[in-house]
């Protein structure tokens, strides 16, 4: 019996990007990535020759519609994109550099029966890929299947490699280092919430293809690779963490694998512009999530560039010995700041 | 807001699990595992140090609730078992050993809302680590999510490690070598068709838990790791792929890595005890799937054992240079044979 939606099919569509994606990623960075990607798509399984002298990083990523994206809402060059920086961002974390990445993909009957409906899939590989190729990660395997249900459900492996015994942990702050954090905070959610708004006008498609990804930190994050690389080179952090699911959850990982507290001044945080318009721009910064930065801590007397790799780090506080986490006001007042970073869409979404 | 469902809780179930599996795993087999992983669940990556002058192997797989299994016929330690087996087997196939397991999970709501559903997480599990115990082969990280449908959703990553160069490959083989099969085939669909017979026949639960698995070749296929190292050490294949799809699929999946044909004679096929009293045994051993045996070539002069880490090895053919794959019955009628393995479930399934 012929299989409704061939796998085959998706992993020749697979190959083909990644070949594609490999020939314009140019020469340059062939030599390099050819010594550590040894076999890639066609077989039982990759085969991967890390550098020596360095350990290999693992990290998994579900994006399940619905939960972590909506077809309605999102493009699908912003789901590529997006599956994939979730990935990257923890390699980031630990200041890692990508070896390769796999995709495990299940598509609706719908998005694969006709020609026309596979130009959805052609979109999402063009916004994986481009991601891919900014950062020099092949993709190397992975899966496919038809989805059981409506939903586009996807997970993402990224393979990376640090020299051994350097990767950054969320483990290794001490007392009284101070907090940074890269870039800035609560644009992701300020967008997610405009782009929602936007969605309840219309009934046309909503956001046209995006050339530069920049300003648009919520359907095209930046995963700051080279920041946690630098800060892993240069010996600069104590402990790192990405901000997936928004500050003030992330601090408390990072403090609870540290066993620490820590004080955050409300003033010091560095507002997205597109959240500092909104009400609550303190609430985005805070709990937004999915501002893919790096939150990471140094020693107080370490001189901490004002940018690396050209983002900007900003000092928002302390770790302290008292294993709680506080909120500095403008006024000076002090509160307990709640872990509150939340998913974006409910199981109706 | 907080999560409906936390993944947090669920890490805290998985990490709960992994510990309990290492610590029964035993003091035997633990220097070596800590040797290759050096940070397990709960930060943004884990950390493997693979042994040196050994590359690392990666193979991720779905499974999908309506898809590879349906909870109303797959009791869950059974569905635990079947996903990590997988991705082990893929493994096998290229004779690698287990470094480590990255399971993604999403739950439907249901399942982790009170106290009674969340047994069903635990006989998962419980399935899941009876196998890695069995391989020694440690759950390092993952994600979990609910489900946006009430499907449970789950993909599993395998790393795994092989002497630099030396991995089975599906493309090595030359015309003229000769095929061999572990194990026995068709298993695995005659017990599918018979759960599934059964479960018309009654409402309530289906299947106990089983205790010596051997005897189940559906619900707990044996990926044979052992019989894959042992190829690749004692250097006797010169190609190998694992039955997943079937016979038909993969072998031509061999053929077409290796750009050659093959001849294969029905009479030799070794049958499982259970299909053989079917109705059309040679159909299930040649288009069941799911049996997770070893197809492998291997010089004809090469002195095959018949038995390999206690696992049965039997020669069904030859691979030819014309790229034809060819059926010769028991009256020496030949034909072409059709890659036909099935699907075991459509999506109303």
């Amino acid at each position: 019996m012929a299989k409704p939606f061939g796998e085959l099919a998706l992993i020749d569509e697979i190959r083909a990007a990644q070949a594609s994606g490999m020939r314009r990623a140019g020469k340059r960075t062939r030599a390099k990535r050819a010594s550590s990607l040894v076999l890639g798509i066609g077989d039982d399984c990759a085969i991967l020759r890390p550098p020596r002298g360095y350990e290999v990083l693992v990290t998994t990523d579900f994006s399940l519609e619905g939960r972590h994206f909506l077809r309605n809402l999102h493009p699908p060059e912003s789901i590529g994109h997006r599956v994939l920086a979730r990935g990257l961002s923890d390699l980031a974390a630990m200041g890692a550099k990508p070896l390769a990445a796999f995709l495990s993909l299940a598509l609706p009957g719908d998005l694969v029966a006709d020609r026309k409906d596979r130009a959805w899939l052609a979109r999402f590989f063009a916004g994986f890929n481009d991601l891919a190729r900014a950062h020099s990660v092949p993709l190397a395997g992975g899966d496919s299947s038809e989805s059981p249900s409506d939903h586009v459900l996807a997970d993402i492996v990224l393979l990376g490699s640090a020299p051994a015994g350097r990767a950054l942990r969320r483990s290794g702050a001490r007392a009284g280092d101070a907090i940074y954090v890269t870039g800035s905070l609560g644009g992701s959610a300020a967008e997610l919430t405009s782009l929602q708004q936007r969605a309840k006008l219309s009934t046309v498609r909503l956001v046209p293809r995006q050339i530069d990804p920049s300003p648009r930190p919520h359907l095209y994050p930046q995963p700051r690779l080279a920041v946690g690389q630098a800060l892993l080179r240069r010996r600069l952090a104590t402990a790192c963490i990405d901000l997936s699911d928004g500050l003030s959850t992330d601090l408390a990982h990072l403090c609870r694998e540290s066993h620490l507290g820590a004080e955050i001044h409300a003033e010091t945080l560095p507002i997205h512009p597109l959240a500092a318009p909104t009400q609550d721009p303190l609430a985005l910064a805070l709990n937004g999530g999915e501002d893919y930065e790096l939150l990471f801590s140094a020693p107080p007397a370490a001189r901490i560039p004002r940018a690396i790799a050209g983002v900007r780090i900003t000092r928002i506080g302390a770790l302290t010995r008292r294993k709680v986490i506080t909120l500095i006001d403008t006024h000076g007042q002090r509160k307990p700041l709640i872990a509150a970073g939340w998913e974006h869409f409910n199981r109706q979404g």
